[in-house]
This record gives C-alpha cells, structure tokens and sequence, in this order.
C-alpha cells in the first residue's frame, strides 16, 4: 500500500484529501523515473517535471524539496516487494528479495544511482527491513549476529545494484567499449605475461558482462548457514 | 610504476618525452580528483581544469577525449595496488586487497561515483585481475570456480566502493538527514508494529553508518573457503 512521502504538514497545507496527495505523487514519481531512463539524471529538474505534468514547478519542489531521491528510492523498494512473501525457509525468502531488490533498481538504472545510497527511513524501506530481521530473528541468529548479516545483505544487493546501474546507465558508446574489454584487451593479452587471465580468458569473456551478485549473494547466504549451523553447534 | 593511460599516437603528436607525458597525466587526474572532492561531478569540466592547471581546454580534452572516467579509474585501482604484495595465504591476500580497493575509492567519493563501474581494460586495472585471478587458481580453485569467486570479490569491492562513495558524496545536509534515521526514526518505531527493528534498534543505530563491506567480504572469502574444502574433499 503506498503512503505519502512528504511531510503531514505540507500535506494538510496543500490539498484538501488524502487520495488526492498519494495518487499525485505516484504521479510525480512514476513522471520522474520515466524522465531519468529517457534523459538521465541530468535531464530530471523540477521545471522539466512540471512541464511533463503540466504542473507549476514552484509544487513541484514543495512536494520533493531536495527530497525526490528519497521518494524515488522509496518507490523502487516497494516495487521489490510486492508480490513476495515470506514462506519460513530463510535462505530462499532472503535469495528470493535479495534478486527483487537487485531487480527492481536494475529497471530503471538512472534512479538507481542516484538512490540505492541513501536511507529514506519512509514505510516500505521500513517494511523491507524489518521482513529482514525478522526472517534472520526467527531462524535462530542471535541479535547481535542477525544485525550483522542484515546490513552485510541489505547493502550488497544495493551496492551491486549501484555498480549494475552504473554501467547500464552510460552512454551507449561508453558501455559498448567497456563491455568489449573482455574481448578486445583481456583476450589478447600475452600468455608469458598475463598467465592466469590467459588462462581463463574464454571463461571470463563469457562471464565479466553478467551481473555478479547472484554469486556474491549466494556466498553471502551460505556463509550466513555455516554461522547458523555453528551457533547451533556450539 | 605508472604507465601513460592515453593512446600512443596521441602522446607522440603532442609530447617529445614520454616522462613528460607521464607526469602531465598524472598532474591532470591529480587535480581533476581533487576538483571531483571539492566541487562534485557537476564541477569537473575540461574548461574548469584547463583553468586549475592553466591548460588550454582543447589540449585536455584530446588526453582525455571521454576518457577521463576510465583514467581515474586506473588511478584508484593503482593506488589501491600500490605497496600491496602477495603472501601466499589466499585468504589473508584477497582480504588484504578488497579493503584497499574499496579505501582506494573512498578516498575520493565523487571519482569513485562515475568510475567504480568503469572497465577500463588499463594496465593496473589488468595487474589486479591478473593477481586475484593468479591468487585463486594457485589456491587449487579451478578455472571455472576461481572466474566466478574473482568477479563476485572483484565486482563486490568495487560494488561496495560505489554504494558507500555514494553516501560520503552527498550534500551535507542530506547526509546527515540520511544518517540521522536510524536514531530519529528507526530507534521509534513501536514495537507492536516493529518488533525485530525495535528489539535490534540499538544494535542498528551503532552499526548502520559504518559500511558493511568487511562483514560482507569475511562472508564471501568465508564460502570461498568453504567451496575449497568441499573442492578437496570431493
């Protein structure tokens, strides 16, 4: 369900309904996210905004207020969680929202960059963590140790979705010559003197251009389990 | 050693001594690392660093050319290698180097924004690759296993570099609001609602603005281990 973002305050000053504030600012933000894939983030400013929506800009900064990065950080992590659900088998619960949250930020890779960082502390980020730490509570980690992996969990799916949109998010001539490194200079480098990348270079060819945090994130999860199976060990 | 990161041809059209070349290079993305930490993205222009080094902006932009991104990139990865040597013990040696990478970064938040995504196919960013590829295969891990753990440690650092760069190069009052949540709104949250963020509230409020990237790391050089043992078994 989504909840307002901005302030109760601005909120009562400005429109008279509830309805009325949520359904201008899916508005907003959906208008925003469209403008950042389209333009990249150099083309999302609040007059561009206001023009798409026919809005006088001057509403359009009290609704974000340097805030639209938090608005649309919110946004995305709704979007990863609707539709999951927890089923009580903790590691595939965290692999599963792990991808979502990946995933989610990956479709619009502009806002991703300039969002996955900050702390929003808005309902649906508030809802992803506590689902977290719920799910590592009720596994068995102690507090201490579920703090832990939560955060190491929470930031690697954001981290990887930064560095992900990163690359997604340059210019066509700039990923097309990043992604052809593989080929072009890893390939080709001499056997005497480059011997491991050598060695591997058709294995890394096929590998550098795909996302690696379904590998980090499995590793992650199964060094969770060995933790969990010596806690209970012990 | 720094090697020149500009194509040969454009070096010999403008310069007469390769050492002369090296240290312009290096003078260059020297200050456009300290124009990225003082002003932002926003403030690193070919013009404002034809201006910082009294260059005419033409001659820069033929170094550059677009390229700058890549040739800060090399920098970071460079001094993230610099003064790093192999022991032996993989374990200790990956460690080792993923936390400099990622401090390498750090140290310039706004550079390590636009280039921690960056393949830039240059001769530090091939050392490093070549000596975590080199790590991992003479640690007895197969080609195929010792590609996936190098991108998923490679790629995580440098994932982890972007997401807590990220954070650092805010705006000073966003930082503050971002970091503050976990003391202004998660540290309130009520417990009937948010039982697992409630009873871990103090455990999040003193680990939160720290980066989790050791705790992720120990995580996935923890699994590696793991693999290995299973490897050896098998």
């Amino acid at each position: 369900m989504a909840k307002p973002v901005v302030p109760e305050e601005a909120r009562r000053r400005r429109r008279p309904t509830r309805q009325g504030v949520v359904l201008s600012e899916r508005l907003i933000v959906e208008t925003a996210l469209r403008m950042l894939r389209e333009h990249g983030s150099a083309g999302l400013s609040a007059r561009r905004l206001g023009a798409a929506l026919g809005a006088d800009p001057s509403t359009l900064y009290r609704y974000f207020d340097g805030m639209d990065a938090l608005a649309i950080g919110e946004e995305l992590i709704g979007r990863a969680l609707d539709g999951w659900a927890v089923t009580g088998q903790w590691r595939h619960d965290l692999r599963e929202l792990g991808l979502r949250i990946h995933g989610a930020y990956l479709s619009h890779p502009q806002a991703a960059v300039l969002t996955a960082g900050r702390v929003t502390g808005r309902p649906r980020e508030i809802a992803a963590d506590e689902a977290v730490l719920g799910i590592l509570r009720t596994a068995g980690f102690p507090d201490p140790e579920a703090v832990l992996i939560y955060h190491a969990f929470i930031d690697q799916s954001l981290a990887f979705a930064a560095l992900d949109a990163g690359a997604l998010a340059l210019s066509e001539p700039s990923r097309t010559s990043d992604e052809g490194q593989w080929e072009s200079t890893y390939a080709r480098l001499p056997a005497d003197e480059y011997p491991h990348i050598s060695a591997t270079r058709r294995l890394l060819a096929a590998r550098m251009n795909h996302s690696a945090y379904p590998v980090a994130l499995d590793m992650l999860l199964a060094s969770a389990e060995s933790r969990l199976q010596a806690l209970r060990a012990g």
